[in-house]
């Protein structure tokens, strides 16, 4: 592995999170498949939302709340990843840069307002998430900043992208620099009903395109279409390092040759598993970027998404370097 | 007393807050004192915003909490105050109507974008509130909707809308109308520093045009220049009904011939004082409205205080009518 002056780059969907309490019930009454991620449009948006609680707004999007997490831990990190010039870009834009990460990304003047996601925390601190993609659909190759790219250890892509063709492109545009300035590749594969929508797609890219995989326990049975164990050989067999998460049973870290178990990181009170999986890799890629092992990459991972399924909200409250302050000593 | 078709009509500036912690080093380094509100320009909101770490965007503003405060309860609240038609203006009506709060009055379609109040937590709860009033500033006389003032128990308003010629023409006019309908006006000081800027405006109304008042210990010794039982027995001889809030010490409600002493609600973990007062006067208030007595009214005050300081944010994140259970069950 190639270290570059950048720990990790992360491109993404850029979006800011309304997040609010419903029952089963709510859930039930909107047509929303508890847990899962839907895309929907502007009116769908005005539908849900006038029929959700009160809200509170934080900035969101998958590998954004990554790169904020490589930062919380110390790292550094750059996030690409399309708003508008509007209320909610503008909040985005400096929650971003106020995290500590690098956010260049020109805002879009025209076009659709910045993207949303609808968050329905259940009782049982499961997340339903609604997004309207809304600017961040404007992210195309042009927005890849080969000079950045190029300077990260890692590069680390969202599934999510792959519902778009023209972030697709950019995709693998952005994978194809990272290759070239000999740094490692990862992806996330986001969601068991993404990873169905593009099935052949991630498995050409599991297969021969990637060097680090990331996917909880329905993305990656999904992905093999078959049982954790069968999937855990498969992806072994693909050469990808694969860090796959298991809720509160924790993660395995699999490679050619070794099968590392990580438990789960106690938390006391479960409030909201909203960025779980985000601030896992966050952990993990900061500690793989700077060649840890991969015992303690998990661990790292571990922590960070206890810190941030113990409140509301994607990102970490808590200084992520000043918690792993054991881990990192040891 | 006559009771209306709502129990409280209340009448402040329309803001969306965004809280973000602070050290008292980063309040220094801002020339922020801590613990008071600032009227800033919108330079100045992009100066400090700037500086400020990530935060969370949630609809607040003094009496429309206070509003939000009184539905959680179960009453009938309407809110009268302004908002841009933008984001964040849809954010805050969005927040209203979702909470059971009537919120009708009409969006600005020009002008300056929605209201903000720059809130920065510190370490020990305290809240430093710097306020940008945006699209709340277009508040005047003709907003005030004399259907809705006529038709509520109580009318309640805004201190802070003092500070605006403008807004205190539509203050008055509230006072007038309420009163001509034979209902209660009620006044909240808002603010040490906002009593100071309107000495004599205060007083006078206190003595001739206000049937109750609510003030904390800073604002009642601001108002009357002198010390706290010296305040208390001046405020006696006006004739008004006072509800005084002392913090941790808890409250005294006292009118001509009575003096009532409420005890604070324990709090486990106190985290954010913001909206304290606010929520205070939203269960005092729904007390009142429906003709509870003083004791009863104040302790409702004390309830809904603690469940808002014990979380970041200005409104009730509980439902204040399932806490109250046993009180009202009393």
């Amino acid at each position: 592995m190639n270290a570059g002056a950048l720990d990790v780059v992360g491109i993404g969907n850029a979006l800011v999170d309304v997040l609010s309490h419903g029952t089963d019930g709510l859930l039930a009454e909107l047509d929303l498949v508890k847990g899962s991620m839907n895309l929907i449009e502007a009116d769908r948006v005005e539908y849900l939302y006038e029929r959700m609680g009160a809200g509170i707004e934080v900035s969101g999007g998958s590998a954004a709340n990554t790169m904020a997490g490589v930062a919380s831990f110390g790292g550094m990190s750059q996030y690409l990843g399309k708003v508008r010039d509007d209320q909610l870009g503008a909040v985005f834009a400096h929650d971003m840069v106020a995290t500590g990460v690098r956010y260049e990304t020109p805002k879009a003047s025209t076009g659709p307002s910045t993207g949303c996601c609808l968050v329905l925390v259940s009782p049982d601190a499961q997340r339903t998430m609604s997004t309207y993609l809304g600017a961040s659909s404007l992210f195309g190759p042009e927005d890849v900043d080969a000079d950045a790219v190029a300077s990260g250890t890692v590069l680390y892509l969202e599934g999510y992208l792959f519902d778009r063709p023209e972030a697709q492109e950019a995709f693998r545009k952005a994978a194809r620099v990272a290759h070239d300035a000999g740094r490692i590749v990862s992806v996330t594969l986001s969601d068991s009903f993404c990873v169905q929508r593009h099935h052949d797609a991630f498995l050409d890219l599991v297969d021969h395109h990637v060097d680090l995989l990331f996917a909880n326990e329905a993305e990656i049975t999904a992905l093999y279409g078959s049982d954790f164990d069968a999937a855990v050989d498969a992806v072994r067999r693909s050469g990808t390092v694969a860090a796959l998460t298991r809720s509160e049973k924790g993660s395995v870290v699999v490679t050619g040759d070794a099968l590392v178990e990580v438990p789960a990181h106690p938390v006391a009170d479960v409030v909201d598993t909203t960025g779980a999986g985000d601030l896992y890799a966050a952990g993990f890629l900061y500690g793989f970027s700077r060649q840890m092992d991969l015992a303690t990459c998990g661990a790292l991972g571990s922590l960070a998404a206890a810190e941030v399924i113990s409140h509301m909200g994607p990102r970490p409250e808590a200084s992520l370097q000043e918690l792993a302050g054991q881990i990192l000593a040891d």
